[in-house]
This record gives structure tokens, sequence and C-alpha cells, in this order.
């Protein structure tokens, strides 16, 4: 169900061979009836933004957030791919349009996979009126869908949020620290409520930073990283609010989804900073430590050295004062007052061993709160990402 | 010779205890008349600074720039150790100084080690009058005190820059890749040229710019970082100009040698960012590409993957046109134009399987130009920095 889940739309995977594998690498997601609906979305800040997305930014102020579809391929980026690239992202728009009839500019694109690489825009281009129709006639679905848009995932990635009155699916890619060989994450969203598009991209916006932009992996910001939310209105208006909290649900969710996709990583762990001066200067801090190259060793090798943490904290650019620092890791404190504390060595090691880990780091500023999801630096990263073959 | 080459200065290395292995671990460099003559220092800006950089800062600002003597020790980093550490780092200077007849004022500490774990000041303190009695007595040298500031190094670093009139010579520790565990660098320099404590300090402040801090290995800015530069001003005055550089090429001899030391890593490299608006834009960039987790894997597997380089310089903060990005791989130009180009693929894998890789990105903007040294990122790097023991 996922991205279908919602009243009035319909999805479709295929295989068009960018991926030598022959595994699944084409998508859509488009309105039930082809007609376009208003869409939100958020996207890479990167300069070196991949075609596609320069192509969906151009198509949603043209038609002042509306669309009707999105077509996505994994396997190839379409990035660093020049003049070529871009019109190879508008003929996916266009083939698609034409399939479902209606205009270029109500078709967003989405592309996955290594970047600098000539997209096969032929054999996508072939394959586009099939998926076009097999959605439309429900023989293919949204599971499909979800599944073609992976990389290095192993597994899909869906979620469904029921509301009172309104539902929000979705369904993304991006596989924690497997993730970075591929632009690192896509999702697509789709509700029933009706809503104008400005509320729409304020509720989207609002998700995302609560959570896709609370997940670091490694600190690296893709070329395609992408996020649309569509809104078929079938479900009648809602309360902008309750609309606005299920988006939030659903995003994190997903993101969730991602950081436990973590074949190259065997922790999942949350930073959590608090009484920092303000929330903000708590999420750099958070940042700061999840993206610390040493403590995610120490993390890997179940080691508590609070010590890196200090020295994280200590450049993060926030205020800080060691003295005032206390560090937990689950329950148990082993910093206070900016020194080694006597715990419980076999708490602390048992919470170390496990899956999931709570870093807690108290600034003892202020009441600023923030956390950021995040794995460990293994071998396995290293083996992911030494090759792009 | 090194720290001992120019006139006036003695220096000394003893095992105290402090490492469990039994190796040298307490070092001194001193006057050999054990009066204070100018000094200059640059520190971590880490706000977690450790104990003796917070000794080294109050000392140098009593004494208006001058010291008589450094007293080093490896193995424990006497930082997150709150008040008891700036007793024990002060304990060692006034116990350094009742050795040589000085104020305690006159003598810098740093330490370099694990963080976060009190001192063990009692066996440090015992071991100092003979380490500076056998320094006085020529009965230990510069070689042993460099051996006994080393950590994880796999060699010692020692520059001797012999120059009309003058000499500049000093040691370092840092290792690379493996250096993290524990504080990052220290290196203690000295001359014989006569020279005022704020030229002297101009001198140090523009060579470490130039050399130590375009060393970047993980991105992590240690707690306990020191530099610190004596000048005997035996050799009587000396051109300021010629000193800075003397300073200059002793400095970077060790920023090299630190970077030569990477049995973590497979490849030194080097990045460098050219055609930025500005040359602070082309440092920003070369940092950002160096410290890229993913970009440090695809060295380790000898993949010039230039779209990462584009990805990553796209997220810089700086100017950036990729349009207008071109990218070398030692002299083969693998992306012109902000797309893949044909190129020797025999020349470019042989370049790419050597110990030294040459990336230049020129951003086709300005003239600005930088570079960072940096290295891969290997199974060891994680295997090194997994556990504290």
């Amino acid at each position: 169900m996922s991205v279908t889940a919602a009243q009035g739309f319909v999805a479709a995977g295929a295989a068009c061979g960018v991926k030598a594998s022959g595994a699944l690498d084409l998508a859509i997601v488009a309105t039930a009836d082809g007609r376009p609906v208003p869409a939100a979305a958020t996207f890479t800040r990167n300069k070196a933004a991949a075609a596609p997305v320069q192509v969906c930014r151009a198509h949603l102020a043209h038609t002042d957030g509306h669309a009707a579809a999105v077509v996505l391929n994994s396997g190839n980026a379409n990035a660093a791919t020049g003049a070529d690239g871009r019109e190879h992202a508008t003929r996916m728009a266009s083939t698609t349009a034409s399939a479902l009839g209606c205009d270029t500019e109500h078709v967003l694109v989405c592309s996955t996979g290594l970047i600098g690489i000539p997209l096969p825009i032929d054999r996508i281009d072939k394959a586009i009126p099939d998926l076009a129709a097999s959605a439309m006639h429900r023989s293919s679905n949204s599971g499909d869908a979800a599944r073609a848009i992976m990389t290095t995932d192993t597994a899909d990635k869906q979620v469904v949020i029921a509301r009172d009155g309104f539902t929000v699916g979705g369904m993304a890619k991006g596989a924690a620290m497997l993730a970075p060989d591929m632009a690192t994450m896509l999702a697509v969203l789709t509700t029933d409520a009706l809503v104008d598009p400005v509320v729409l991209q304020t509720a989207l916006a609002a998700a995302v930073a609560g959570s896709f932009n609370r997940l670091s992996v490694d600190g690296c910001t893709s070329t395609n990283d992408t996020v649309i939310l569509l809104a078929s209105g079938r479900a009648g208006r809602v309360d902008p609010a309750a609309l606005a909290d299920a988006v939030f649900d659903a995003c994190l969710s997903l993101a969730k989804q991602m950081a436990a996709d973590a074949e190259g990583a065997t922790k999942v762990v949350t930073v959590t900073v608090e009484g920092a001066r303000t929330n903000d200067e708590a999420r750099q801090a958070a940042r700061k430590v999840a993206e610390s190259q040493l403590t995610k060793c120490s993390w890997y090798g179940q080691d508590p050295y609070w010590g890196r943490v200090a020295s994280d904290l200590g450049t993060a650019g926030v205020e800080f004062d060691i003295d005032r620092l206390s560090v937990r890791y689950g329950g148990v404190e082993v910093c206070r007052g900016g020194v080694a504390v006597a715990h419980d060595e076999a708490a602390l090691a048992s919470h170390m061993a496990g899956r999931a880990i709570e870093l807690t780091a108290d600034l003892g500023l202020g009441t600023g709160v923030d956390w950021i999801l995040t794995n460990d630096l293994t071998h396995a990263y290293v083996d992911e990402n030494m090759g792009t073959s």
C-alpha cells in the first residue's frame, strides 16, 4: 500500500536495464486520473545538485506547486552529467507526461545511483509507457515501486499513517552507511488531504527538518536528495496541524527505517545534547559528535570513550564549558563536571553491547535540546565505499 | 640533534611509568643555562583544551612570552581531568623549575595520550629531577626526547634547518591516522636566532598556518595540540624574513613526516583546489574534500571517483558552479566542464596505485589556490580507533 494508501494514487515498478543485475530500477507514482494536484518538495542544498533536482525545481516553480506524477530511476544518479543530463531528465518527464496525458511540467523526476556517468536514457524512455500503463491498470503496485528505488538498501522502506479522515503514505530509499555510494536518499509521500500547496510545503519542510535532517550518516550531503509529497484532496479538508503531524510521523518512520537498514553499521546511535544555550546549538553540537570519525569508531568497538565526545563538543562551535559537562551512555553517567565518575561498569558494558546506543551530553548551560540519529564507522562501511564497482 | 641543533639548548628523554609498556614517556627541552628566552606558541582551538594547554597559556601571558624549558609526557593527555589536572600540570612545571633553578612560570607543559584519565603525577614528579639532570649533563639527548613524546607514531619526527648564521631545529609527535586516539600533535622547536617574542610569535603563527594546519587527518581537533618555539639568541640578530622562512620549512618538514607515518593509511593525498574565488575559499573547499569519509574510502580503493569530489565541493560552502569544474588525478584530467572526459585509463590507474595521490580540482572561478595534506580511510584506521585498549 504505502504510497498508494491515500485515495487517488497509483504506483508501479519495473526493470528497464539501468541496473546490470536486472533488478527493478524504474518507478512511478501518479494521481489515479493523471491530473495535477498540490505538490510539495524539499531538495539537497548541494550546489552540485543533479539534473533531476534542477528539473524538479523548475517544474514546481512553473506550476506553482502542482504535479501529476513522479518518475524515478535507480542505478544512475544523472548527476555531474551536464547539459545532456538535464535533457535526459526532461525527457523522462515528457515521456511520462505523454503516457499519462498531462503536461511535462506536471511530472517530477528523481534519480539515484552513481555520479558522473551518462544516464542510459534510451532504456528508460522505452520502458516508461508500459510502466505508466501498469500503474494505471494496477498490474504493478506500490511495493514494486518501493523496491525499484532501492540501491544498496537491503529492505524497502514504506509507511502508512492513517488518521481521522485522511491518510499519509510514503516510500523511501537510503540505507544508512551503505547509501553514500549512491545518492543518499529519496522519498515520495502522498496524502488524500485537501490542502493548498503553501500549507503542504510548510508541513513537509517541518517534517523533513525533524526527521530526515536529523539522520546523519557521514556528514555527506548528496547531489540527488529529494522528498516529494503529493496531495490528491480526495479526503477533503483537514486540520493543517493534524496533517503536519501525520506527515512528520511518516517522515520519521522512513528516517528510522533508513537508520535501521545499516548493513555496513553495527549500531544505531541516538546522540542527544541537552543543557545547550539554544536548541540550534544543541543540534549543532549533536551533529558534530555524530559526524566524528573517531567517536563513530569507538561505538563500533563498544567503547564508552567519553573523552572523545568532550573533544568533539569543544570544537562544535557552540558555547561550551567542560567543567559543566556530564555524559551518559544509556542511563549510566560516565562523566560529571567534566571529569570521570565511578559508575556501574556492567550496566555500561551491557548498553554498549546492544544494537541501539543512547548517548546524552548535558552541557549544563541552558535549556536547549536536540538529537541526531547516526551509526558507527565500521570495516563494512569502508568496504562498501572503497570502489564504485 | 634536532631540537638541540640550535646553540643553547639541551634535551633528554626518560621512562617514568606512565606507559605500561615501559617505553620512554617523559621529555624535557631546556635552555643550556636554565635561563628564560623568548618563546612563541600556538595551541588547539578546542574549548575542551587540556590542563597543560591552560597552564602554558597562563605562563606565557605571565612572562610576556618567555620560557626556560618545556616538559612533556606521553601516555596520558591530562585532558578532561578538571581542577586536579590543572594542579598536576602546574606541579610538572614547578618540579621542573626547581630542578633547573628557574621560575615555575618559565616552564611550559605538554601532555599527550588518553583523555579523561587522571594523570599519574607522582611517577612524573619523581622522575623530573633525574630527567633535568641528564639533560644538563648531556647523558640523554634530543633523540631520546623525540622518542619519549611518541604515542602511536611508528617513527620519531625530527628536523634541522641550518641557514646562514642561525639554525632552527625541532621534534614532533603525531602519526597521521593513527594519532587520533591520542592528542593529535605536539611539536617543540628551537632556534639560536636573537629575536623579540612578538616577531617570534608572528613567524611561528604563519609557519603553523602553512604547515600543521594544512594537515587534516579526520577533521578532529584535539584537546592538547601545541607547538612551541624557543629562541636562545646565541646566534645574534637575524633577518626576520629569513627566520620566518626557516621556521616554516621546519614545520612543513615535521608535518610531512606526520603525514608519511601513516600505518593506518595506505595513501598520502594532497588535495589542491585552484580557480577558487579566493585563497580562503580554496582552502575551505580542499578541507571539505580532504575530510569527506566517502572520498577518503575511494582513495583506499584506488578509485578515481571524481563524482564524490564534485559532491563534496558542492557542499563546501564556497562559490561553486559544477559546469566550470575540472578534476585531475596526477596529471590525468577525468572531468572537464562538470562532466566526465575520456582519459588515459592506464596512466590514471598507475597514479591511483601509488602511495602519493595528487588530486587537483579547478573551480574555474578565480585565482584562489590552496592545498591540504591528508590520508585515505582504511580498515586499519577503524581498527586503531575502535577502542582505547
